[in-house]
């Protein structure tokens, strides 16, 4: 099942997409939902992000070849992590598919994208062990972690590398059927492939990190994870265009603009 | 003003305090709002935290004793900040006045208070001059920011070593008339003074930490931000209660509970 939500006429609502169409609902797939017998074609309505998340979970570093790519770029020595230590980011910078990624006027040319899996929770979840851990999540998204990676490497927190408006761009739905072995994360700049990997192949899976968290904190339905990237990335541009396609969710599509 | 949030008839209700009394409004102070008419003892309500937050700022690291014996406590040479970056905490970890501060089981004895001043938003902000910082403030209220300090040396990130269940006691109530220069910040342990400071000694003030945050993000209604403690700071075990008070707000207590 694939969960939209957009602008409907009173507001934000969530639908289901069947075809190519979208069948609205009262409620939402956190809590209890009804379909209203309203059906558009999803080409017709205006894509908002999937969910107004609660806490913004990331897991940052969690590929070993982008922790080497990093650790060239910031000068340092790379340093894998040995337990999953969850991070976090922040709702201010998400925007939705299609939404404009603003650079801005002060950010370098080191402006750059990380695809990411992300990964739903839909039931409030503690003590959940590894082979449990997946029973909380509702389903998947597409998230780009965008990153000024000058301000990452000088700054003593991530606040305005990561999290700045419109760095965190999310969609463009909630895919609940997914087989995360089968992934596969392909980035896009104008067309142009620049970063591809299996998306599972992560030094700690979705079910060690939902089962490490939830030894000490509680996850709420509408929590969400970004499970982190792999590989070296490259520089946007304002005029770029920037696709994150995870294969058997979809593509998650911005343009860059610059900040007026 | 002292804005107070509490369980009415049907679920919560915010009120504003008066003398012993507390006079339920409908509405929010982020909002609008209307008084119902309906008076009750102060006494008699259960106090929730005074909001439920939207993104939650912490400055960390912001007064330069607390730096010095951080330093020590974590083995590491002291690096007073340079420029205000603001950090995160999580809201899964947020309890009101009178609740308990869970002690993980596996805690150590390094597990401690922090006395700290909350700003609480009122109202959406972006490129906010230091002159007009505070006009998007709609007040403050009172935080404890306990911390596991093994944890907190040796985790990646300070996930568990400060987000943990119930490990952000925020409250009592948001009070709107302050004068930042005025206040004092004074911690107990079973009544004994543990620790005590001028709350806007910080090495950035609140209207420099509103300026430079809003330069790149967009501050909301419901946003918060957890200024920072002074000092050195001690254990707390189970058994204990922590009070937090900072003149002319009031005082946030919390006994320590064991995890069951």
């Amino acid at each position: 099942m694939r969960w939209v939500r957009y602008e409907g006429d009173g507001g934000a609502v969530f639908g289901i997409v069947e075809g190519d169409e979208v069948a609205e609902v009262s409620g939402s797939p956190f809590d209890e939902y009804e379909r209203t017998g309203k059906r558009q074609a999803l080409a017709d309505v205006r894509l908002l992000i999937p969910f107004e998340p609660k806490t913004f979970y990331a897991a940052g570093v969690n590929y070993e070849e982008h922790v080497r790519e990093a650790a060239v770029l910031l000068g340092r020595e790379p340093d894998i992590p040995q337990k999953p230590d969850i991070g976090y980011r922040a709702n201010n910078a998400l925007i939705s598919h299609g939404e404009a990624i603003v650079k801005p006027a002060d950010s370098t040319e080191r402006f750059q994208y990380e695809g990411e899996l992300v990964v739903v929770i839909g039931k409030e979840a503690k003590h959940l062990s590894e082979e449990d851990a997946l029973s909380c999540v509702l389903g998947y998204t597409i998230g780009n972690d965008v990153s000024e990676r000058t301000w990452q490497a000088g700054d003593r927190t991530l606040w305005r590398a990561k999290n700045s408006d419109t760095f965190k761009p999310m969609g463009p739905w909630i895919e609940t059927d997914v087989e995360l072995d089968s992934l596969r994360t392909t980035v896009r700049i104008n067309g142009e492939v620049v970063s591809d990997f299996a998306t599972n192949n992560m030094v700690f899976g979705v079910e060690t990190y939902i089962s490490a968290m939830t030894r000490y904190l509680t996850l709420y339905p509408g929590d969400m994870i970004w499970m982190g990237t792999d590989g070296a990335t490259q520089n946007m541009k304002v005029g770029d265009v920037c696709d994150v396609e995870i294969s058997g969710i979809g593509t998650l599509s911005n343009p860059i603009a610059s900040e007026s």
